[in-house]
């Protein structure tokens, strides 16, 4: 898998029938150290992931070991949203908590 | 999947068997910015996209994910035509309307 | 699939016994635009290609995807020989006519 | 396969409800002679292997060929934990032996 | 598939069970013409290949399609030994004859 922060999204309406309502994602990867590279996949969404966080993509065959994906043409898959990543036991990486709502 | 556009077509009177009928489409890979890029693939097409149409292109094991592909020598296929992209909620390529016919 | 062009072939007797019988060929990739490239890679030729001549080659699984090759250790395939391909409407490569006999 | 160093960690709490409880590690690609390079990948740990370890790490289809991965959306492993390597006779790197406890 | 050759070995005691036995080599690609390259890969060895031995090497799922490595967490394979290869009908190398023993 590699690290990447979702940027975008695709819009497609003419696809293979077993595309429909399948959310596709721009990607872009990321080194461990947290800089943007200049390398990029479009991803099914498998968790609805929001534009800006930081996910994990996997590719190929493995992309369709999902219930939303099985058998579908699709390549590369957002199988996780990143909290935290660590290098040499230094967080690079920590997702804002959410605020607490006030009511 | 990567984002193309279809530049060209290869015509192959020798193939495999099961090769037969499926139309070869050259695409060339651009950025998420649009900028065109020396990668290229030859992909069957899945959808009869048209020369300098924006598509989705999937590789590998996930090309034979089509009825029209299933268990063929095929590892790169065109399974959408592209609409919209957007980038930090920019929106980077817009699919013309077709015209209206006048009647 | 990429375009390439049948360079030379290659001799092992000591291989994987499912592997008896298939030719072995080099082939270096090519450009859209017909220019020679330093990628190359030794595909199981599905169609006898001769040197000199334009092939599209398929890997990964893909490449089982023949009676020829099915269940064999083999992750590249010549699956087609190009007879033409053209890019945005002018064509590059036109395969030239067998000569007619004369007998 | 190839040769890397574990140098982290990653953390995910939302992800597709098969991935729960595999560890995730960042693992950095080393030349064969040694040097760490800036190629790094994020692999399922079949293994416990501590930051600083060397390991093999498997891609593709490949890493769901355990028991731990297998129907996951898991596309790299990591399927050795390296005691020593060797180019040209010369052995490049071998893991300190753990120390003898006293008791 | 690619041509290599082997340069050394990898000895790892932790490793997935289903690995126990299965010998692991190092390989460098070299090009068509013979150069050495900086790209290498850890392959299991279906062959005895030797050290200096100009191999062919196959990846990904098509690693698995031997008896030996069925199954396993194996994406790169040894699945020739080359005797020799010829470029635009020239002998690039040739693997010396075994010598006559005497007896």
């Amino acid at each position: 898998m590699v690290i990447g922060v979702v940027v975008g999204s695709v819009v497609a309406s003419q696809k293979t029938a077993t595309m429909d309502g399948l959310p596709l994602r721009i990607v872009r990867r990321i080194t461990p150290e947290g800089t943007l590279t200049d390398a990029y996949m479009v991803a099914v969404d498998a968790l609805g992931a929001a534009d800006g966080e930081y996910v994990l993509a996997a590719s190929g065959s493995t992309a369709r070991q999902t219930a939303l994906t099985d058998t579908k043409p699709v390549d590369t898959i957002i199988m996780a949203i990143v909290d935290t990543w660590q290098i040499n036991g230094k967080t690079i990486y920590e997702k804002a908590a959410p605020e607490t709502s006030h009511q």
